[in-house]
């Protein structure tokens, strides 16, 4: 491959290609982002991005994978009082909002799924498989899934309504003033 | 126009650019759905679009402004009851997403604001102007914008999860269940 000029594969060749896929998956959705033109914004051969990440639901997932660790947010909640580990949960979810390349993944994430079946579906089984599965834990309520389920619509909706809508209410105010009004609503969910 | 073999303009034949607009904007997003396109799925001319519609965000207003009518869920609430206000406005709100052609519109246009920045600023507007005024209307609270704004970020979550994502807990709830859960959050964020 050294000899079409291209760059040949490396540990770095791998992070670029995953941070270019991020960017693509978020600027072109899931559909527009191809194995090709991602390879072109690294400068490598399409054949390399096949050969680290096999699939483009691979890719998807590796690209959009790291920045989002569900238990960064819903793990090591150390306390049995549920109003606590609501207000956690909240400003966790929001300090990780306000890092650009998580907002990216997640924005990414969403473009994917409203205009792709097959991303729809990933995501599904992402947060079902990932979140659900830590959420439904704080609950004892029979309809465990439905509550956690409920949680996840709430943050969601934030990211959305804060992130790319951006409704100036919520696109300004502080992390205090979003938990202090989201969080008894979580806590209430998860009772 | 009609020497071409295409129709005429005729107000059936702008009920059907609008039909096929909101299924355009849905199916293919903001961007990809151009005036020819819509006139090509018509059978007209896109000059009759144009003169119908004269832009395109005027024609995704129009074609999205019908199946949401924001009164139909926050209007008449004629009580002073939050929590009764609060498990209308969820059942009027899961109600309407049950008609396919309003869920279609309202995906549509979290579609498109998530891809185009245009639009993103166009749904703003819409909801600022038209929900967040009913619903902040609803609380005495310093920050009305704000509660009605995550009042409306968790009534978006709950489309996403539940028709967009599909999360099968939110996906097969009932109505009661869902309006069980969601009225006392949502009564509290209107307090």
């Amino acid at each position: 491959m050294s000899r079409t000029g291209r760059r040949p594969g490396t540990p770095e060749t791998r992070k670029a290609i995953l941070l270019a896929a991020r960017r693509a998956f978020g600027e072109r959705g899931y559909e527009a982002a191809t194995f090709r033109s991602i390879a072109e914004d690294v400068g490598v051969d399409p054949a390399l991005v096949v050969h680290y990440f096999g699939s483009k639901q691979e890719l998807f997932a590796a690209a959009l994978d790291w920045p989002i660790r569900p238990a960064d947010i819903f793990g090591g909640l150390e306390t049995s009082n549920i109003a606590e580990m609501a207000e956690m949960i909240v400003r966790r979810y929001l300090s990780m909002l306000d890092q650009p390349q998580v907002r990216d993944a997640i924005i990414a994430m969403v473009r994917s799924a409203v205009s792709n079946e097959q991303a729809a579906r990933m995501l599904r089984e992402f947060v079902t498989g990932e979140i659900l599965t830590l959420l439904g834990q704080m609950t004892n309520a029979a309809d465990a899934q439905l509550r956690a389920s409920v949680v996840a619509s709430q943050l969601v909706g934030i990211a959305m309504l804060r992130h790319v809508v951006r409704l100036h209410a919520l696109a300004e105010a502080t992390t205090d003033e979003i938990a202090a009004l989201v969080a008894p609503a979580i806590a209430g969910y998860l009772q």
